[in-house]
């Protein structure tokens, strides 16, 4: 053991970056602690800017906009406002010249991830940019892991379930068809390594 | 002149389309009229979207959510929300496998298009999408035409200003640089047209 002159013990970066990782992620599920799936993609996705690896962002909320207050010039207040659901994903952008678009979704279920996290317009929307030759998927927090679902084998899901079949994915299935993605200190869901792996 | 048995003139429909256009737009400004550069952009993309040719489609505008309020479960009320700027480009999706990324902009300015509609981080944004390889440019509705100006002649007249240069790109500029967009009634500003000449 080696310690610093004020008496403190010496550890290797790595080792505290793992250990603090281990403190923030007790069991990967953002139950107990601040940071959000969308907070992680969202620092993951900055990583990746600030770098020049790829320019993927988080589209705002869709709001439908119902009054605006305009107490000063300079600053407009929006007094009523309401969620509206958006048509497509959440998350485009550009890798390598290749189109990108996914949506991120968590489930607490130990067993299966509910289809119902998912609207028939995203669905089509998926249909459409794989139409048109993106690199589309979906990134599921589950299980104590993120999982890289590719929208393929997700709309033979889908279909079961609008022919009448099951309402989820079993856990068996999305080990056998989804890509467990790698967490990393600064790109936090490093997504990108799979697409790596399976597009390029 | 041929009549229908009821009386009435008879007309083919691709004349009554373009009287039609003609009355809409007397002199192609957004002034007189019900629609906006944003409604007609819309319409192109679902006309895009409908016929499998792109998708491609506008952001929501950022939004910042200070307080909501939820009278019934079903219905939240956002009575508290500021605009937030936004850091990227309004517009982007996929065309033949391709990453496309716009801002589109108007000027009522008779003799030149004013650089103050644009931001430095959405020139940032454009600068980081070419160099991921994406198809990016800005649609500019000035003096009575849609123009198609490519993000990398806009670079010169941006950073010509930054140096202390004009303020603007002068309507010979743009007339030199950018290319008119073909108007049609489906496709009401075909700008995948010029994507077509330009890329494919």
């Amino acid at each position: 053991m080696f310690r610093y002159p004020n008496g403190k013990v010496y550890q290797p970066k790595e080792q505290e970056v793992k250990k603090k990782r281990q403190q923030q992620h007790p069991s990967f599920t953002y139950s107990n602690r601040g940071m959000s799936l969308e907070d992680d993609l969202n620092e993951t996705n900055q990583y990746y800017l600030a770098h020049q690896i790829a320019v993927i962002h988080k589209k705002p909320t869709p709001v439908q906009i119902v009054n605006v207050d305009y107490p000063r010039r300079s600053a407009a207040v929006i007094r009523e406002a309401y969620f509206k659901q958006s048509s497509t994903t959440d998350y485009n952008g550009i890798y390598k010249g290749k189109y990108i678009d996914f949506e991120a979704k968590e489930t607490k279920n130990k067993t299966s991830f509910p289809l119902q996290n998912f609207h028939n317009h995203q669905i089509d929307h998926m249909k459409s940019v794989i139409r048109q030759g993106g690199i589309c998927f979906v990134i599921l927090s589950a299980f104590q892991q993120f999982y890289f679902l590719e929208a393929e084998p997700l709309f033979t899901f889908w279909d079961r379930k609008e022919n009448g079949g099951r309402k989820s994915i079993s856990s068996d299935e999305i080990n056998k068809y989804a890509h467990v993605i790698p967490q990393g200190y600064q790109a936090r869901i490093d997504y990108l390594k799979i697409i790596d792996k399976l597009y390029f």
